[in-house]
This record gives C-alpha cells, structure tokens and sequence, in this order.
C-alpha cells in the first residue's frame, strides 16, 4: 500500500505539505501543490479512510454487469434487480458493456474502486474469465457455471428445459423436429443445445440443426435456411424466445399455418413472448426468483452464500398459442 | 464549506489528530478514532483534493436516470446512449428510478456526488421539478419541456406525431378515430393528446377519447372498454407501440380484421413494431438523433448547448401493416 510518505517523496515535498494540500489546511504554493496532485494521481494513493467514509456516505450500491441492454431477458432481469435492491435501501448501477470483455473487467475494477457492496455478473461468454480474477467485493456469476474465486453462481437450468421443450414437442405429434441452436460460446447456448442433443440419442431421433444468435434479423434469415435445408420441419425449437418471434415472422410471411403445420417454441418467457398474437409457447425461466436469490446471495443475507457454490433453478413449459398437443 | 478544523472541534481532538486519522500517519486511539470518523460522517467532510483526484481516476462518467427499464423506448434510448458514451471513451451508469421522484433527485445527487461529467435525465413526470434545482453537473432533460435551470431541453414533436397520425388515419378512410391517450401528467402523453384534438378541431371531427397509462395491460382493458364505448370505431390511435401492440392483441381475439375493419397506429417506433405479425405502422421517433444530440449537448461539446435551450426533433410517419390506404 502506498502511504503519504510515499506520495511526498514522489512530489519533493514533506509529508506535511501532502496533508496540507489533501485537507486545505494552510496555503501551498501552486506549484507544490500540482506536484502533490501528481503523485497522488501516479500512485493511486487513496487515503483509505477517506475513501471509504466517501462511499459510506454515498448510497449503498450494487453493481449488475450485463452483456446487452437491448436483450429484453436482461432488462426484465435488471429491472427486478432493481426493485429489489431499492427495498433493501440499496441502489443499482446498471453497467451495459456491449458483449466487450475490457469493458466488463473495466466495470467490476469500477465497481470495486467505489467500494459497492457486490456485483451481480452475467458474463459475456462462457470462455470469459473475468469470474477468475480476485476481486475484493463479493461476485455473483449468473447464467455461467465455471469455477473461479467468486461467491456464487446461479443459473437455471437449460438442459432440463431443452429435454422438456423436445417432450413437449414430440406429445404435440411433431417428428421432424429442428433445433435452432444459440452461440455455443454461451453457457445458455450451449447447455440448451445439449439438453437438445440427449434427449435425440436417447429417443434415436435423428438431430437437426442450425446455427443461430440471439438476434432477431440472424432469426430470419436462419428461418429461411432452416426451411430450406428441412423443408419436411414440424417443429422447431428457438434458442430464445426473440429467435423465436422472427421464426413465427417468416412463417407468417410465407403463410405457413402455426401449430399446424409447423409447431414452435421459444426459450426464455419474456414479457413480450405473451403479448404476441399468438402467443408463444416457451421455457419459463424464474427471472423474479433469480433476481431474488441473486440479491440475497451478493449481500450474503444468505446462508447459502459458500465461496463459489452453485445454485440451479428449475424451469417449467408455457403452453400458449404456437403448439397443440395431439390429444386437444 | 466544512474545514478540518470544525470536524477536529465537533470530535473533541486536534486538527493534526484528524488528519492522522485521514492519511493514516500515525496511531490514533480507535476511541478517537471512532469519533473522527463519525465527525467526518455527521459534517459531509471530504477533503477537497482528494475528492476530486479520486474521481479523476475513475472512468469518466455520464448518468444516464429514466423512471422505467421495462420500457422498451427507454431501454433502446438507453442502449444508443451508452454507445456513444463508450465510443467517445465515457462511462455510462443507468438509474432506473420506478416513477418515483425522490429516487430520481437521489440518483442526480449521487451523480453529483462522484462528480460525474454529465446526466441525462427522462423525468418520470412533467410536474417533476427536479430540473428546477441547481445542479454543478450539466443536465440535459429529455421529453419535458419547462423551464429550469438545465443545460437543455430535448424532445421530438410528438403534437406534429399526432397530426401527422391522424392526416393518415383519415387518408386511409377512417371515420370514427379513437384516442386511446397516455397519462396527461406526461409530456409525451400531453402533447399526443392536443396535437390529435387540435386535428380534430380543425377539422370538424368529433374528439373519441379513452385514457390510459402507458402500460400493456392497462392497453388491453382500455381496449375492452374503448369498442364497448364506440362500437362504430375502424381507426384507433394508440399513445404508444406498447398500448397498441396489446390493442393488436384483444381485436385479434375478437376476429375483428386489421387493418380491414379497424385501423391501427401506435407511437414511438420501438424495435418490437416491425418485429411483430402484422408489422406496426407507427411514428417513429429518431431514437439515435435524439441519443446522438443529448450526448453532444451533455458533453457541451456542441454549440447550441446554451444554458435552458430547447431542441426539437421532428418525427415521422411510417407505414407498416397496420393500415391500408384508400387508394392502395
């Protein structure tokens, strides 16, 4: 740690003079006093219990990092978080960092440097590493389950919602069934598809795939490859719901009856997945139990709450209006 | 200002002990410790300098306060903003302050606080005066238009929406045009409403009025009740995408056809209304110009940010397939 000696010695001056220029004291000539701001700023030097009664005075803060504002799934996320933290008399600053792994880094040292009381983390990618490094505020990781030096992770559990989503599918009487399948980079993306790909060996259905973002336009066009490619399709499984709504776009557009001729399902549950005519049938994740837990965890008014352990959500089928089971 | 002096005096110690307890440079009974501490709590004391030195070091920062992240306009505004807040080498920290006006002042304090560079502030209501209060940071207002002591006033032309709304509702054959109208305590919702009854009175038609908040389920019951009302309507102006989504939504249910026997707008060209089946004619709203100049003006990197000025983008109509012209 640097201390103010240090920061003196740095700028010329006496140890005095620092503290004259940190508390305004008595008067420093210009001059010194650059040289002192100098030093400060090329050490880093934070007189530590000033920063913290800083921050103690500044609300209580927790910290969310996401990937995308534009993804309805974290928004939905963050604006539980939100409610919850402002009832607990903490505040949340949201940090968007775009799917840029500097600025998800830059955000957690932020985060640390103000000293808020945690950070909530859904990474980027699941090669991500940034759950890795040590960090003196409690860590949070959501939708990832890698094992790195932070307090919790907590995810939902994809696989188990995959192999209902195809159980789903095949009662509705579909035998062609595709699986639009998300960035296998991704922890969702990857264990959605996985749950997909057991459940195929175990029912020796025979696997078909696309490959897709979680992006609406990718949605389309891999709609219309998918068509293409398997035009014989009954079913399809959406990695997530906004994929979803662009496939039952191009469906619509080239009047292909959904459910019956091709049945579809989505992943995710967002609020929009319901306000769509029809609506859509979907995996449900428990974002408002996540959130909560998530919450509970980072504040560690959890007993839950051991150094890197796990907690998985189960999720539940949506039936609404893009499947129709045979027997209805 | 509060000096060193009056928290030595308040904690019953020396100024030197004060500044010991600061820098840490030498041991200080944690007695007197705890009530230089809590002196430093009680007075708001932070040593100038360092304050400022502190949040040099810290990103540079934009505060970002809308009253709802569930709002996709809000989200989308939100996500342009923090591009260019990244691309020009900024931070930006999102407030979702729920409609409530004590979080809002709250959170442009705290951006004061740490000495932001900026805020960017969505009022949660047009009778909020939290830009009537003198704030050392820039302050650009969006989507309100009084007079305080902001830096600027930014809105698009939601009364030229509304006429512009209304001239094609009435190219497109429609009679009987409904206003389903937001919150009159909004800007938005205001200036929508009188630019549609202006068109009316200038043109002889009757005013049809049903109010609503800017919510989807609220959109649904006041679509319920707006064919009880007016059961000859075919034209309805919704005050926004997310009402007239769920307006969609009920006379889709009710087998009514659009646009052939109802024709619909929303407001706001959110990303959803092209994504949905039909595709949603609108009044689209330049999000990134909008975005684009509040960031300018904020950073008063652009000339016109002369002290309450006002900015006023226009809007336009697009045609989607929510309504059909007479002629097409």
């Amino acid at each position: 740690m640097i201390n103010i000696r240090e920061v003196a010695r740095l700028a010329g001056v006496s140890p005095a003079t620092v503290s004259r220029v940190i508390n305004g004291t008595a008067s420093v000539s210009e001059e010194k006093r650059q040289r002192v701001l100098q030093a400060i700023e090329a050490t880093d030097f934070v007189p530590n219990e000033v920063a913290r009664s800083l921050f103690k005075r500044s609300a209580k803060t927790i910290g969310l990092i996401i990937p995308s504002i534009r993804n309805p799934y974290f928004t939905e996320l963050a604006a539980k978080l939100d409610e919850l933290a402002t009832q607990r008399g903490y505040r949340l600053f949201l940090h968007n960092v775009g799917y840029d792994l500097d600025q998800e880094w830059a955000a957690l040292q932020q985060l640390e440097a103000i000293n808020a009381d945690g950070a909530i983390l859904v990474p980027s990618s699941n090669d991500d590493r940034a759950d890795q490094r040590e960090l003196s505020i409690p860590l949070v990781v959501l939708d990832s389950d890698f094992n790195g030096p932070v307090s919790a992770y907590l995810y939902c559990d994809y696989y188990q919602g995959a192999q209902l989503a195809m159980e789903h599918l095949v009662d509705c009487g579909c035998r062609e069934i595709v699986c639009i399948r998300g960035p296998q980079s991704t922890f969702s993306g990857r264990s959605r598809y996985v749950g997909y790909r057991d459940y195929c060996l175990e029912h020796h259905i025979r696997q078909r795939v696309v490959d897709c973002d979680y992006d609406f336009n990718a949605g389309l066009a891999m709609t219309e490859e998918l068509l293409e490619r398997y035009p014989k399709v009954d079913g399809i499984l959406a990695c997530n719901d906004i994929v979803a709504i662009s496939t039952y776009k191009i469906l619509h557009k080239r009047n292909i009856p959904v459910p019956d001729q091709i049945q579809l399902i989505g992943f995710d549950d967002i609020a929009f997945s319901s306000l769509i005519s029809p609506e859509l049938t979907t995996i449900h994740q428990p974002i408002d139990d996540l959130a909560s837990l998530a919450m509970d965890l980072v504040l560690r008014q959890e007993e839950r709450a051991v150094k890197g352990g796990r907690h998985i959500l189960p999720v539940t089928l949506v039936q609404r209006e893009t499947t129709k089971r045979k027997d209805a």
